[in-house]
């Protein structure tokens, strides 16, 4: 079979991009957390919330410090999320401390697109929260949080070092995700420092 | 009295250096922490500690998220040292969640350089901590943060979105201190955000 030279430019083209693909994996989406439960129990509510999560969309791998979940951004956000809610005990202390970021590590990724914890954002509770979004430009990251937080209703103020925020779980938690989403059009590997709290006997 | 032209230009650039002290405050150093001790008698440890440790030296604040620190470098994680030292509680499991970053706001810093609660520098104790330095090159924080923590013989491993260190809570605390002095030397406002993990449960 004779290539003239427009089939053999569109082949090797073909074989460029292909190679792109395989040779540069698919930017993967993570959240490395830890809850903290105030109470000698924190061990069964932990435990009890893991067991009730379903990690099944996700690479889960949990360490002394933390828990990370790797893979499709909303899949990992329904982990996470799933995670919280089970965790929230009535009348118990807790907080969560997690890093949003992505990174191009190796993962195998969910072959569908299905969010197992999805019945946790039928839960409703107030929550506390603070966050910070880092990422190339310093002011644009405060930016971008306060303004997602105002248009889900629960940006308080901005403070030194974070964005304080305070409502319903579903809404911060909505304002985490767009926040996420954000992150695909600001270059390098920004990260979304957050921190949730319920049940705080602090006064406001 | 007359005033010939040298003396005038050296009055006027005396008031503009004097403006410029006032109007362009010091660098602000700053701690943003909160202690997560998972017991029923959380409440009794956290304000044990905040009485015993010595916040004269800083200006203090606290929220229902957090409690933030700003003043001179050194005072400032003297009181963040005394405060986790304090709260620490043999066969509790605690953790702190820490952002140490730089601004520009008002400020009444201490008129002297004295470090009150140094006394914690003789306290030791395992811990386990993770850091990640966000600045303005991605990888120069975390090449800096790993450096630092091996030359304190704290490294662990560089993993997704942190640093993991073990060790002695005074090297880890003197590995912290190191980082935060190589921010001086970073454009912007960097910041390390750290977590510290004593008594944990959970097997290595």
């Amino acid at each position: 079979m004779s290539m003239n030279k427009e089939t053999l430019v569109s082949a090797v083209q073909k074989r460029i991009r292909q190679a792109g693909r395989e040779g540069t994996p698919e930017r993967v989406f993570g959240c490395r957390f830890a809850l903290s439960i105030m109470s000698d129990n924190y061990i069964d509510i932990i435990l009890g919330s893991l067991a009730k999560t379903d990690t099944s969309r996700v690479e889960a791998s949990t360490g002394r410090l933390s828990t990370l979940y790797r893979g499709k951004r909303a899949q990992v956000l329904d982990a996470l999320e799933g995670c919280f809610i089970h965790a929230f005990t009535e009348g118990i202390h807790m907080t969560l401390e997690a890093t949003l970021s992505t990174d191009e590590g190796p993962c195998r990724f969910s072959e569908d697109d299905v969010c197992p914890n999805a019945d946790s954002r039928e839960i409703h509770f107030p929550c506390n929260a603070k966050l910070k979004l880092y990422c190339a430009e310093e002011k644009k990251g405060d930016v971008l949080a306060s303004s997602i937080a105002a248009g889900h209703g629960v940006l308080v103020k901005e403070d030194y070092y974070c964005t304080v925020l305070k409502g319903d779980i579903q809404a911060v938690f909505y304002t985490i995700e767009d926040i996420c989403k954000e992150m695909d059009h600001l270059p390098g590997h920004p990260a979304l420092e957050v921190t949730l709290s319920v049940n705080s006997p602090t006064a406001e």
